[in-house]
C-alpha cells in the first residue's frame, strides 16, 4: 500500500520510518529540497519531492504540517487525488480542521497522535514514537466506515492505541490536559517575574528546584505552539481557563479565610483525583 | 562535636547519617521508641532517646519536626540546654518561627535545607541528600556572629551551598518557587475534575501524558504540607497568588481578544525567563 506524508518534521518523519518498517511504501513531500534529501537518506521515505503531485497514486495521506497550514495544504492537494484516497491530519485541534475539510473531501478523518519529544524537525524523527501512545481519530457521521477502518488499521500498525471520538470531545479533552497546563504554567513564570524586590527575585531564581522545574516546564515551551492552541482551540481553552480561575479563587478564598479544614479537603481531593489521569 | 537532632524523619535521619560520616557525634530524639531503635541500627545516631534531656550536653541542635511542632519543641527543650548551645530548625517557612524563638533563645538561627524526596520517614533517610542543594540560614541582626559561623560550618560540611537572607526574604522567595506552584498545580487538577461531560472527562483521563503529569505533580502531593504552607506562609503566599491571578487574567484577556501578537510576546518572555530560574 502506498502512503503519502506531507510535512517531514518530527511527526511526519517518524511516521515515515515506522510505516516503511511495516512494509508500506512511503511517498514524502516537503517544501524543502534539503529535507527531501534527508528523508531519502534516513529511510523516512521511498520517494520524496517538493511537489504534491508525487502523491497522486497514494491510497492514504497524512498531513503533518503545522496546524495553520493543514487546510491550505488539503486545498492544494485535492486536484491531484484519486477519489478513494483517505486523507488524515495530525493536528492537535480537530473541530476547525474537520469542519473545513469534510465538505471538501468525504474520505477525510481528523487524527491526533499524542506523541512527541522536545525536539523538532526531520533529524528528531524516530521509530517507536507512537508505540503505546494514544492516537485519536475523529470520524463524523458522514465518514464512510470503510475509510475509517482502513485508517484505523494503519494507525494500529504503528503500535498506537486508537480512540474514536467527536472533534468537539477531542478538543475539550485536550484543552484540559494539554492546552490549559501551558497557560497555567506560563502564568506561574510570568507572575514570578513581577517580583519587584530584586533580593527576593534573585533568591527565588537560586532556590528554584524540582517543584518549580516541573510546574513551569510546559509554560516555558515553544511560544508558537501556545499561540496555535489559543487560536484554534479558543472556545474549549477559554472554557477550561474560566473553570480554572474559579478553582484558583476557591483556594485563595480558603487561604484568606484561614479555612484550613476546607483547604485540606480540597488538597486531598486533588491528590486522589490526579491518579485517575495518570 | 556533639550534635542533637529532634525528629528523625527523612531530613533528620539524613542529617544524622551525613553528620556521623563527618565525625560529628549525633544524639537523636524521636517521640517513637521504634524510630529510636531504627536510628541506632541504621547509623543515623550514636545515641537515641524519646527524652529531650538526652541533648543536654550537645553544642548544636537541629529541630527537624513538622513545621507546627517546632515552637513547642523548642519551648520544651530550653530547660535542658547549656546557654551556648546553637539551635536551628529545618522548617520551610521562617518568619513566624524566627519571631517566636528569637526572644526565647539568642543562639537560634532559622534554617531551611532545600532538599527532599517523595518519600517520608526514617527509612527514606539517605546520605548525600544535601550535597549540592541550597541551604538557607536566616540569622537576624541580634544573632551572635560566632553562632552563625559555627552553624554555617556544619551546614557546609554537608556539601550544601549556604545562602544567608532575612526570614522575610526567604518566605517571599519560597512562596514564588515552592508554595505558589502547589496551589496553581492543585487548581489545575481541581478544574479538570469540574468537567461535567463524562465522555470528555474520561477521554481527558486517558489522554493525559507528560505535560499534565509534570504540571500537576506538586498539586497532587501531601495535603498536610500544602496546608502548612498556607498556614505559616499565608501573607507571602497570598501576595504571590494575587500576582498569579493577574498574570492569568492577562493571558485570558489576550485569548478572549484574539490578540495573538501579545500572547506570543508573553510566551516568549516566559520561555526566556524560565531559564533564569533553572
Amino acid at each position: 500500500m502506498k502512503i503519502g506524508i506531507v510535512g517531514l518534521g518530527l511527526i511526519g518523519g517518524s511516521l515515515g520510518l515506522e510505516l516503511r518498517s511495516r512494509s508500506y511504501e512511503v511517498f514524502g513531500v516537503s517544501r524543502s529540497e534539503e529535507t527531501c534529501q534527508v528523508a531519502l537518506e534516513c529511510g523516512v521515505a521511498d520517494r520524496a519531492s517538493t511537489e504534491l503531485a508525487l502523491l497522486a497514486s497514494t491510497e492514504a495521506i497524512f498531513i503533518c504540517t503545522p496546524l495553520g497550514a493543514i487546510i491550505p495544504t488539503v486545498q492544494q492537494l485535492i486536484p491531484s487525488l484519486m477519489p478513494e484516497t483517505i486523507l488524515t491530519d495530525v493536528g492537535s485541534v480537530k473541530t476547525p480542521i474537520v469542519e473545513a475539510i469534510t465538505p471538501l473531501w468525504s474520505n477525510f478523518i481528523g487524527g491526533h497522535p499524542m506523541a512527541g519529544t522536545a525536539q523538532q524537525g526531520i533529524h528528531a524523527a524516530q521509530r517507536d514514537l507512537f508505540a503505546g501512545a494514544p492516537y485519536i481519530l475523529t470520524p463524523t457521521e458522514a465518514t464512510p466506515t470503510e475509510a475509517t477502518q482502513k485508517l484505523a488499521e494503519i494507525v494500529k500498525s504503528l503500535g498506537s492505541t486508537v480512540y474514536f471520538c467527536s472533534p468537539q470531545h477531542h478538543d475539550r479533552a485536550v484543552a484540559w490536559i494539554s492546552h490549559l497546563p501551558v497557560f497555567t504554567s506560563a502564568s506561574l513564570i510570568a507572575a514570578c517575574c513581577h517580583e519587584t524586590d530584586s533580593t527576593v527575585l534573585k533568591l527565588a531564581q537560586k532556590l528554584a528546584s524540582s517543584g518549580f522545574r516541573d510546574t513551569s516546564r510546559v509554560g516555558g515551551g515553544n511560544p508558537e505552539l501556545g499561540v496555535m492552541m489559543g487560536r484554534y482551540n479558543r472556545q474549549a481553552l477559554l472554557r477550561s481557563l474560566f473553570q480554572y480561575r474559579q478553582s484558583l479563587d476557591q483556594m485563595i478564598e480558603y487561604i484568606e479565610e484561614e479555612n484550613w479544614l476546607a483547604l485540606r479537603q480540597i488538597l486531598e481531593t486533588t491528590k486522589a483525583a490526579r491518579s485517575q489521569f495518570l
